[in-house]
């Protein structure tokens, strides 16, 4: 058993998941979570109740021995499903190849099943109800309120992991901190989201089709819906706060809210009855992009999951790129562990983690602001479309030559993130110019508009290549 | 006179030209600075003495009338100078219109003009040594420490300037107000720079060609320098802070600066006799770009200059994006002022000013970092050697048929920053292409290369807006 002391502060999806990891590789491990035990109480009501689970944060759990069990809680997506303002719908698939699809799941359910796992390990110990304050980075200790008792006490580590958040207490310590140089942004939409419920049939069933991720896309607002294990879909308004028609900060009477609902929505509206209770009774949450460097500091606290890169929810990715944290944290611990003559360099394995993950987390981030045009705007567009059937069609008919930017992000972990942006925008641009420039005429057997997009695409990152690697 | 108060926080370059102009306008002005009167104290030894002016601060200047006066005290650069690590020097035109160039420019000498020139009006009230603490935005009041006798004074205004530069005790008050959503964004360089000094020489002339910036780059560190009125120039090295054979880290003896400076910059060290004292005497200073949004708040309060969108040096428009701010946002009061009944309608002002101008001083701050990478590579790489000469002759022989992206962004004012990013990037990339391919063999005429790089641009424009635009 290895004798270091490690203590992770947030025990969400990511830290418990770490903890997991850390517990199997023999750490003893001290788990604090600001919030009460999930398990208990419930909570967050109105607050991103389903997730889309898919590849990486899959390969995350297959890491403890948890993929099988999680997979239980899924509900496979296989596409989208647009829903046009006159209620016509149309299912536009993630993938060409049978097998890749994505999976609703419940955000509290998979918490759970990651608590209860690390409870069973005698080097867990879980501790709720304690939120931290500060964290003196050069000492490895942080202070924490025990919200039972008001009192404050005083925690410390060999290292300290931040897994607490898109707010993390730990990551401000570090912003707050001025002796180091603190790279740092917070980017917020102008768009806000608020979470609708459509109930359960009165049959039990789903009141529209189960295995898709829905999406009403109207430009400038749209909605979403994603299935629930009960029955119910949980839908997803997302509206620019002020300065349009219908906004947030004009939504403000149950009139308005039918108004808006029944012109934009009205497929939705007749599955929601408690669309307007609901509508006041939810918070308007904001969407804001989170990143940050350096993650450690000292040698001696890290920052993972959201609390070093919180990302909008348009690509799907939050979860699963926390979840792949952990999964890229491991790999190079063992690797270090393998060098090591004694003990840990955890300054080198955090300095490594980042030149590793940063540029990657960078990469999602930045993927899943594009997919927020893409989806509220491009889905209903007829280029875009003619690019998703074509590529759809390649994946089917040459599964194993060509993977669609969404392909290589969503279905394929061995592919970082950074390499699936790059050459995802490559064969975006290729395709959608050699569309547009009717490059792609229907005399054109399949086989040869892939080599035609193939060849484009070489030329693109070619052209790219000449400019940023200038000698 | 119009009758309202204004409060500007900041007697910086900025500052003090919009409290000029505004006085101009008939405000009365209140305008506060934290340091001491820069006329009767010195300040600032090892802090960025001199900086480059074009057209863009000139155009500033020349709003309140000072153009000319500024123009004394310049001293024109027509190109950059490259030195390499034999000695040997080739000077790079920035422009091939020979009346196209950029002025070293004292920062303290204009300070000091722009102040005289404020203290002549009876509107502006001038006062030193206040540094704001906080600011009331909901009420447009700011608290102040008078560093004289550290009594707290607040002060108000019916609007609130914040030109109180990158540190901006304003920007803060937002940052820390929690009734908006605050985008802020700090990305520090991992270089650092540190400042040391040219002599004039001993028949107090030059030591070296004075109408030039000269680079001494050397891949990842370079040195560059500015001629001053008094013979000096003054050199900036840019040196990583750490992880490189030479770095701030771990020059840390006279033997190792020595050393350094000897093999990477042997033509150089002959001019700098104080090198080794100044090297330590001198602060070792940070390299940040800040951008945030918004930058007003309740229509009361705004951030202009630094204090909004600081930048790194490297395109020399930090202090010309600056005062372009004045001359902008005086346009848009020019606007407002001809359609309002009555009052200023500040909000919309200030509305309208951030909607112009943030994607053009983002443009800015992105160009400048670019321009670090240009600076200390590509200035020493044939490609783009190549490159500025082809587009020199162009310059030189159609100088109204060609801009390179250099003379847009530093020579043309009245095209926004943006715009001369977005065609002066595609101008590159086909140049750099074109070069690269072997596309515009020296068979060809000048004006035919120049059709072939026009034709290339507007390819890689319209392909980019094909995939931006997607309907």
């Amino acid at each position: 058993m290895n004798k270091e002391n490690v203590l992770i502060i947030g025990a969400g999806l990511c830290g418990t998941l770490l903890a997991i990891r850390l517990a199997q590789r023999g750490y003893y491990v001290a788990l604090v979570e600001k919030r009460p035990d999930l398990r208990e109480i419930e909570q967050d009501a109105g607050r991103s109740i389903n997730l889309a689970l898919s590849d990486r944060g899959l390969k995350g759990l297959r890491l403890v021995g948890l993929e099988a069990k999680a997979k239980e809680q899924c509900i496979p997506m296989h596409g989208r499903m647009i829903h046009d303002k006159q209620g016509n719908t149309f299912l536009s698939k993630y993938s060409g190849r049978e097998d890749e699809y994505i999976n609703s799941i419940s955000r509290p359910g998979l918490n759970i099943l990651l608590l209860n796992e690390a409870e069973k390990f005698e080097n867990i110990s879980l501790v709720f109800n304690h939120g931290c304050k500060t964290v003196d980075l050069e000492n490895s200790k942080a202070v924490f309120k025990n919200y039972e008792n008001n009192e404050e006490v005083t925690l410390s580590g060999d290292v300290i992991f931040g897994t607490d958040g898109a707010g993390s207490a730990v990551r401000k310590s570090m912003f707050n901190h001025k002796k180091f140089l603190f790279s740092f942004s917070q980017e917020w939409l102008t768009h806000g989201y608020k979470e609708i419920t459509i109930p359960k049939a009165e049959d039990g069933g789903y009141r529209t089709y189960i295995n898709a991720l829905h999406i009403w896309p109207r430009g400038e607002d749209m909605l979403i819906a994603l299935p629930n294990l009960d029955g119910s879909f949980t839908v997803t308004l997302f509206l620019p706060y002020s300065n349009s028609d219908y906004c947030f900060d004009n939504l403000t009477t149950p009139e308005k809210v039918m108004e808006y609902f029944t012109s934009e929505f009205p497929d939705a509206v007749t599955l929601m009855p408690n669309l307007v209770e609901e509508f006041f009774e939810n918070p308007t949450g904001p969407l804001g992009t989170i990143k940050c460097s350096p993650w450690n500091s000292y040698g001696k606290t890290l920052l993972l999951g959201d609390a070093a890169h919180a990302i909008v929810p348009f690509y799907g990715q939050g979860m699963n790129a926390s979840l792949e944290d952990v999964v890229v944290l491991d790999e190079i611990i063992e690797t270090y562990s393998k060098s090591a003559s004694e003990g840990s360099n955890w300054k080198a394995v955090f300095e490594a983690y980042e030149t590793t993950r940063k540029r990657d987390t960078d990469a999602i981030a930045d993927l899943a602001l594009d997919n927020f045009h893409e989806m509220k705007e491009h889905t209903a567009s007829a280029l875009f479309q003619q690019k998703r059937k074509l590529e759809t069609a390649f994946e089917a008919e040459f599964p194993d030559e060509y993977q669609s930017k969404y392909s290589m992000v969503t279905f394929n972990a061995d592919i970082p993130y950074f390499a699936a942006m790059n050459k995802g925008r490559a064969q975006d641009k290729a395709i959608l110019n050699l569309l547009d420039d009717g490059k792609l005429p229907d005399s054109l057997s399949l086989k040869e508009k892939l080599a035609i997009v193939n060849k484009e695409t070489l030329e693109i990152l070619h052209d790219d290549a000449v400019v940023r690697n200038l000698k």
